[in-house]
C-alpha cells in the first residue's frame, strides 16, 4: 500500500501518488513553519469553513461535529504551536485533523476548498488587522498632533521652501498640516479596508466548487462585510496587494517627511531642538556624540516600503495564475514600519526639547518677513503688488550687499531702494516699516481661513478635534463588527458540537 | 532707471532686482512653454482669483473689470498660444496683462498670491480632470467586458494556475472578473478624486496672506468641492502626488495583467485567438509576421508607471518646502497609458478571434477536470475529500505513464488507482465517471454564488449592469458640477465687467 | 561611581556616561545579535587591527598579545556563539576583551577606529563574499549551459519574437546565448569586486586618527587588494553598495527571463518540455496538478532584487553622513536568490525532460521558415530582398485565408501570390520550393559567424570553453590571494603571541 | 496590382501585402519621426551594411554602388530631415533609396537584415555615444574637484553624521573624496563601455542569415571592438539595456548626495555658502528669495533616473522575444540629467562663496574635536581607549547641563569629569587640553594614510591627478577608434562608388 498513514499524514504532495520525488528543499511553498497572525487566520478560516459544511449538511454531522471539537481542543493547546508541529502552512489544519481522527473524518475539512481560498481569506484577514493597526496608528498620531498643534499655537520659527528661509509661521500650524495629512491617510486606510474586507472564501481556486457551499455563510462567520460576486476575480485578481500596500507606503513617506524636518531642526546649525536621549544613540569614537537615530530609521522606512511596494507591483505584471507572490514580506514590513514610526512620533512630540527662543530669533532674521513689506506698499503705499515686490527685492538685495539684516532696516533705506527702482519714495511711514519687520505681526496678521494667525488655528482645532472624534468611532465601530462576527462563530460551533 | 519697462515684463526675476545675473538656461521653472491643458489651469486661476480680489474690493473695481475684460479677450485670440507668446508659465497671466495694461493695472493681479498656489491648484485642477478621464474609461472598458462576458458565458476554455492547466471554465466568467476589478478600480479612483478636488487658492506659499481673501469663494468658482484648511498643509503636503499617481499605476498593472493573458491565448502553440489586423504589426525580414503590438505596449506600460511612480515617491522624500517636483511627467505618462489601453481593449473586446472549438477542446484535453472525479469519489462513492483526491492522483500519474488522455479513461483504470491507492476500487459507475470527464459539465455544475455556471454568471449580469450604472450616474453628476463652476465664473465675470 | 563593571561592559552607550536614558528598544543599531557571518568579518578585523596596533607599537605589546590570546580562545570556542553572548554587535569583540581582560587590556582594542570602520570593513568583506560565491555560481551555471548547448546542438524548435513564432533555431543555439550572459554577468561581477575589495579601515568616521595608524598593513592582513586613499571617501560614499546589489539584480533578471522561457515551453499548449518532479508542487485540490515551482519562484527573485535595489538607491539619496542603511538585507536576499537560481538550473538543465519531437514539428508549423522563402526569391529567383519578401507575405496571407497549413504549399500557389504582387510567376522550382519550407534546411544555412547551424555552433563551443576556464581560473587565483593573507594573519599572530 | 509604387513606398506593411487594415495610430513602433541621434546610427549601419554586401558581392556592384551614391546624396541634403521626410524610423534608409532608385535598386539593401539588427545596432552606438560623453564629463568634474581641492586643502569645516557634527575636516579634503567617487564610476562607464561596443549586426532578429554576411567587416566599419559571437544573444538578451542605465543612475545618485551637501551648507542656518545668482531663482511673493534651483533639480534627477531603471529592469522581466522596450526614454533622460549636472558643478565649484570663517568657527563650536581629548587621555594620560572615551562623554554632558561650550573649558572640569568616571583627575596639563579643543589641530594631526590633513592631502594630489590624466587618455584612445572607424568607412565608400 502507498497510502501514507494517517498519523503522518503532511498533506497531498506524497511521493507515490502524483509524485515520484520529494520536492527540492526550499520549495515548501504552503507547508512549512508559519507566523502566528497568519496561522491564526487560517484557523479561523478552517471554523468557519467546518460550521458552513456541517450546517449545510455537506459532510455528516458527527464528523463535522468531531473536528470542531478537536479544533477547540487545539486552542486549548495553543493553535500556533500545535499546527506548527504537525508542519504549520494552510493546511496545517487537515492535518492535525487527519492525525487525530484519522482520513475518514479529518479527511473532509478540504471538501470545496482549496489552497487559493486559503491564500486570499488568509491574507485578506491580516491585510484586515494591518489596516486596523495602522488606523488605530493614524488616529493616535493624529490626537498627539493636535495637542502639540494646541500647545505651539504661538510657537514662532521660519518656514522654509527652496532649504531657504520663506515665511515666519508657527509650529503649531504645521502640525495642524500633519492632522491633515493623517486624515487622509485615515480616509485611503478605510477605503482599502472596505475593498480588502470582502470574503473570497468559497472561491477555491478560481470556479469554486458543484458542492452546495454557502459563501454567505462562511464569509459572515470570518467577518467580512460581503462576498465577492465572481469566484475567478476572488482568487486571481490580486489587486487588493498593490492597494494595501501603497497605504502603508504612503503613511511611510509621511513620517518620513516629517522626520527630514526634524532632522534639520536638530542639527547643530539650526538649533532649534534637541530630541530626549532615549531616542539617541553615540558613538563608540566621538564621545559627545548624541545622533537622533529614529530619524534616519523612519526616513529609510520609506525606501523600504518604496522596495516592497516595488516587488509588489513587479511580480503581479505576469499572467493570471502565474503569481507566487513574495508571501507578503514587503506589506508587512511596511505596516510594521508606519506603526512604529506613528508610536515613537507620539512619544516624541510632546517630549521634544525645543528652543524657543532660538526659533523666534530666526523667524525675522533672514528677511522671512519681506513679503509683509511688499504688502504694506500696496496697503499704505497704494502700489501694485508687483510694483511692491520689486521694490523690496531691491531693499533686501542692497542690504545683502551691505551686510546689513532686517533689524538694521531704516525708512531711509526703504526710501532709497524704492528711488532706485522707479524714482520715488516709499511712501511708508516709519512705524509701518517697524511693524511689517516683525515677524509675530507676519504671523498675527495672517487670519484668513486656514492661516497661521493663533487666533484662526484656535477656531480650526475644534474642527480638528470633531473630525478625529468621527473617524475614531467608525474605526471602533469596524473593530465591533469583527468582534461579532467572532461571537457568532463561537455560537455556531456551540450549537453544532451541542 | 533699473525698472524693466512693462511692454517687456518677463515676471518678478529681473536682473538689477534682487539679482545680478541672469539665470542658467534650464533652470526656468515657472516660467517657459507651457503644455495647452496646464495653461488653461492657469487661466481658470487668474480669472478666479482676480472675480474674488475684484468682489472682495482688495483691487480697485476698474483694474478688476479692465484685467478680467483682457483676459476675454485673451481666450477670443486663443489662452495656450497668447500665454506661450509671452513667455509662457504659470506667471503668463500676469505678464500678459502688465504688457497689456501696464504695471498699474495688471501688476495687480498677483495680490495674495504665490507660485505655491499655481502650483497646487495647477496641479489639482489637472489631476481631477486626469481622474475623470480615467474613470470615463474605466465605465466604457467595463461596459465592454460585461458585454463581452455575456457574450461568452458559454464560451469554454481551460483557466490557468502556475503556468499550468487547472480547471474549465468559461471566457465570460473571467470577463466579469474583469468587472469586478475595474469597480474597484473607478472606487479607488473617486475616492482619489474626492481628496484632490479641493481647493489650496489662497494658500499662497504656506501662510496664505494678511489681505483678507475670500478661499471659499476662489474655491467655488474652480469648481473644488472644498476648501483645505491649512494653508500649510495646502501647499507643502504633496500626498496627492503618490495618491494619484498609484490610481493610474493599478490600472495600467491590470491592464497588462490581461494582455500577458492575451499574449499567452494568441500564441501559435495556444492557438485560442487572434487579433484582427490593425492591432498587428508585422516584419521587414519574417514575411510570415503578425505581431499582436498592442499587448507588449500595454505591458510595458505598466512598467513605465512603476517607474513614473518610484520617481514620484522617491523625489517627495525631502523636507518640507524642498521638494523640487518633477513636472508630473510620470503621472501625466500613466494617465496616458491607462486611457489609451482601456480605448485599446474596448476596441478589441468585440472584435477579437476566437477558436471557440480549440478552447473548449482543450478545457478538457489536460485534466483540468480531474476535480470533479474527485469529487464524485466523494458524493457518489462515499468518500471523504482527500482519499477521492488521492485517488485521482494516481489515476493522473497512472495515465501520464501510459501516455492515456483524459478520453481514454475508462472505469477499469479508476478502479486500478483506486485499488493501488487503498485496496478497494473506486464504486463509480460509468456514466459518473463519463459526467465527470466531461469540461462542459465541470462547468455547468459550479452555479454556487459567483460561480463559472452559465445560470450563474446569468444571475449575477444584471448586478454587474446596476452597479455601473449607479458609477456611471455617479460620474455624472461630479462632472455636472465641474461644469457648474464654470457657469458661474462666467456669470461673477459677467456681473463685474458689466 | 557611576563607572560599568568591566564584566557587565556592553558598549559606550552606557546611562549616566554620555546619556541619561536607555535607548528605546529596537534603535540598538551596531548592538544586538549578528548573523555569523558578519560576525566573522567584524573578528577578522579585530584580529587585523590588533595585529597593526601591536606591530607599530601604539599599544603595549603584552597588552596586544593577551588580546589577541583571547580571540583565539573565542575562536576555539566558537565565534559566533561567544560574540552574541556578550551582546553581539560590531563591537563584541571589546566587550568580549573587556569582560576578559578588564577595560586596562580589553579597552585598548578600539584605538584609532571607529563604528565607521566597522560597517565599511564588515559591508566589504561580506559583498566581496557574496561577490565570489555569485562568481562561482555564475561559472558552474555557465559549464552547465555549455553542456547542454552542445547535447542539443541539433535540436530543432521556433524561436519566438513578439510572442509569436519567428523562425527556426535550435535549443543548444540559445543556451549558448545564455553563456554569453553568464560571461558578461561574471565580467560585471568581477568589476565590482575589484572595487570593493579595497580596504577602508584606518578611516574610521572619516578622518582617520591621529595615531600612526599602517593602513595598509590592515589592508593587507584583510586581504583588500589596496587602501582607499581618501578616508572621508573610504567611510562615507557608500557607492559600492548600489554597484554591489546591481550586480545580483541583474544575474536575477537573466534568471527570471530565462524562467520565463521555460515557464512557456512547460505550458500544456507549448508542450515542448516537463520539469522533473522534484521541481513541482501538485494541489490540495486538483488532482492532476504539476505546478514547476521553481519557475515562479525565480521570476519573483528579479521583482524582489528590484525592490531591494529600490530600497538601497532610494534611501542613498541624502546627505553625507545621513545614511542609516538597510542592514544590506535587499542585498543578501538578492544574493541568496541569484545563487540558489543558478543552482537549479544547474540541476535543471541536465534533467529536464523534452519532447523533442513536438519541438521539432513546430519549428516549421507556423511559417517561422518563411524568411527563407523570400531568401530563395531572391537566391534562384534574383529579385530584390523587398520584392521577395512581400510575395512571400502574401503567399502567407492566402494560405491564412484558405486555412492551409506550411506543409500544403505548392509552387503553384507561390506563383499565384507572385502574380498577384507583380504580374509574373516566382521562377522559383518545385525543389527549391521544398527545401525553403524546411525547418532544418534553415538552421542549416546559417553558417555565418555565429549563426544557429550545428557546423557553426560547433565551432563556436571550443572559444565558449576556452573562456570559461580563463574566467575560472581568475577566480581561483583571486580566492587563493584571500586565503594567502588569512595565512599572513596567523602567522603574524604567531609572531605577537609568541 | 496591389503593390505600393515604389515613390510612395512606406515600408512592408502595406494594405494588401500581409495585412488587410492599417496599424492603429499609435503602434508605428519602428516607423515615426526620430530623434537625430538615432537616425544618425541607423544610417551608419545602412552604409556599413551596404559596403559589406557590396564587397562580399551579395548584391550587384553597380547596385551598391548607386545606393551609397545616393546615402551621401542624403547626407549633403541633411541625413535627419531627409529621413524624416521619408517617414523617419530605422527603415528610412531603405524607404528612401527605394523611392530614389526604385525597387530593382533600393529593394536590395535590407538583404540579410532585420528590425532586430536596427534595434541592437541603433542601441548600442546611442550607448556607446551616451557612455563616452557621461565619461567626459566625469573626467571634466574630476578636474574640477582636484582643483577645488588643491584650493581648499585648509578650509575647514565640521564634517557630519547622523545630521551632527562629528569631527572637524576640510573641504579639500571632501572634495578628493568627490574625485575618488568620480574615479569608480568613470571605471564603471569603462567596463559598460567595454561590454556596449561589441557588434549585433549581422544577426538579424536572432538566426542571422543563410547569406554569407561578414559580420566582422560590417562590425569594424561601425567602430565595434568585436563581433557578438552568438546571433540569438545578439539581438535577444537585453542586458546590456540595465546595465548601461545603471551606470548614468549611479553617477546622478552621487551628484544628488553633493548637491543635499550643498543644500544644508547654504541653508541660512548653516550660513557656510551662497550660490552665486545665476543659479538661482527667485518668488513672485517672497521678495528677499534666492532658492539654489539647481539643487533640487540634481537631486531630484536621481530619483527620476531610480524611476527610468525600474522601468526598465521591470520590463525586461518577459519571455525572450517579448520585450518591447520603452525607446530608451528613461535611459537618455539619465544620461541627459547626469551630464548636465556634472556640467552645473563644473561651473559651480570655482564660483561658490564661501563663509570660511563661519565654517571654521564651526569646526569647533559644537564638541566635534572631542575625538582628541580622549585621544590624549591615552597619549598623555596613558589610559585605555575605552576609558578616555568615557571620560570625555562625562565631560561633555557636565559642559551641556551647565550651558558651557567648548571654548568655555577648563581642566578643571576635566578633572572633574574624570573623577566622576574612575575616581581620578584627567593627568593631562592645560596646553595639551588647549591644543586638544583645538579644531585646527585636530586636522593637522591626522597624516595618516589618506587623512586630512593638508600635508597629507598634498601627498595625495599628484597620484588624483595622475589617475585623471591615465583615465583621460584611456577615453582619448577610445574616442580616436571610433574616428578611425568612420574613415575606414569613407574610404570603403571611395573604394566602390569610383
Amino acid at each position: 500500500m502507498l497510502q501514507v498513514p494517517s498519523s503522518e499524514y503532511a498533506g497531498p504532495r506524497a511521493v507515490g501518488i502524483r509524485m515520484t520525488e520529494p520536492l527540492l528543499p526550499g520549495l515548501s511553498g504552503q507547508y512549512g513553519p508559519t507566523e502566528a497572525a497568519l496561522l491564526d487566520a487560517f484557523h479561523r478560516f478552517d471554523k468557519a469553513h467546518l460550521v458552513m459544511l456541517t450546517e449545510e449538511e455537506l459532510i455528516p454531522p458527527d464528523d463535522g461535529a468531531a473536528m470542531l471539537r478537536a479544533l477547540r481542543e487545539m486552542e486549548a493547546q495553543g493553535v500556533a504551536s500545535v499546527r506548527n508541529d504537525v508542519g504549520g502552512g494552510m493546511h496545517s489544519g487537515e492535518q492535525y485533523l487527519v492525525r487525530a481522527l484519522g482520513y475518514d473524518v479529518g479527511g473532509r475539512i478540504h471538501l470545496g476548498r482549496s489552497t487559493g481560498d486559503f491564500g486570499a481569506v488568509g491574507r485578506r484577514i491580516r491585510q484586515r488587522s494591518r489596516l486596523v493597526e495602522l488606523m488605530q496608528s493614524l488616529t493616535a498620531l493624529r490626537a498627539a498632533a493636535i495637542t502639540a498643534a494646541e500647545r505651539h499655537i504661538e510657537t514662532l520659527m521660519p518656514g522654509h521652501t527652496g532649504s531657504q528661509h520663506a515665511q515666519p509661521t508657527t509650529l503649531g500650524h504645521q502640525l495642524l498640516a500633519w492632522a491633515s495629512v493623517l486624515e487622509r491617510h485615515s480616509e485611503r486606510a478605510h477605503g482599502a479596508y472596505a475593498r480588502v474586507n470582502q470574503s473570497p472564501a468559497g472561491a477555491a481556486i478560481m470556479t469554486g466548487s458543484n458542492f452546495a457551499l454557502n459563501r454567505e455563510r462562511t464569509a459572515a462567520l470570518l467577518g467580512f462585510d460581503s462576498v465577492l460576486p465572481n469566484t475567478f476575480d476572488a482568487i486571481q485578481s490580486h489587486d487588493d496587494e498593490f492597494d494595501t500596500i501603497t497605504i502603508a507606503a504612503g503613511v511611510n513617506l509621511s513620517i518620513a517627511r516629517w522626520s527630514n524636518d526634524i532632522t534639520f531642526w536638530s542639527t547643530q546649525e539650526a538649533g532649534y531642538l534637541r530630541l530626549p536621549d532615549r531616542f539617541c544613540g553615540t558613538s563608540s569614537i566621538m564621545a559627545q556624540k548624541r545622533n537622533p537615530s529614529i530619524l534616519p530609521a523612519m526616513r529609510t522606512a520609506a525606501s523600504e516600503s518604496l522596495g516592497g511596494l516595488v516587488t509588489t507591483f513587479a511580480a503581479l505584471n505576469v499572467t493570471t495564475g502565474e503569481f507566487g507572490g513574495d508571501g507578503g514580506a514587503g506589506l508587512h514590513h511596511a505596516f510594521d514600519s508606519a506603526v512604529r514610526g506613528a508610536g515613537w512620533l507620539v512619544d516624541l512630540l510632546p517630549s521634544i526639547e525645543l528652543d524657543e527662543e532660538r526659533m523666534a530669533e530666526m523667524a525675522g532674521a533672514h528677511w522671512a518677513q519681506a513679503t509683509d513689506i511688499a504688502g504694506e506698499l500696496v496697503s499704505e503705499g497704494g502700489l501694485p503688488w508687483r510694483i511692491g515686490h520689486q521694490i523690496t527685492a531691491v531693499l533686501v538685495r542692497l542690504c545683502e550687499e551691505r551686510g546689513l539684516a532686517p533689524s538694521d532696516v531704516t525708512l531711509a533705506l526703504l526710501d532709497e531702494a524704492s528711488t532706485e527702482y522707479h524714482g520715488e519714495p516709499s511712501g511708508l511711514s516709519e512705524s509701518t516699516l517697524a511693524a511689517a519687520l516683525d515677524a509675530a505681526n507676519f504671523v498675527a496678521g495672517r487670519t484668513l481661513y486656514g492661516g497661521p494667525a493663533p487666533e484662526e488655528s484656535r477656531r480650526r482645532l475644534p474642527e480638528y478635534q470633531a473630525r478625529l472624534e468621527r473617524d475614531t468611532a467608525t474605526l471602533d465601530g469596524l473593530v465591533s463588527r469583527l468582534e461579532a462576527a467572532d461571537e457568532e462563530m463561537e455560537r455556531a460551533i456551540d450549537a453544532l458540537v451541542g
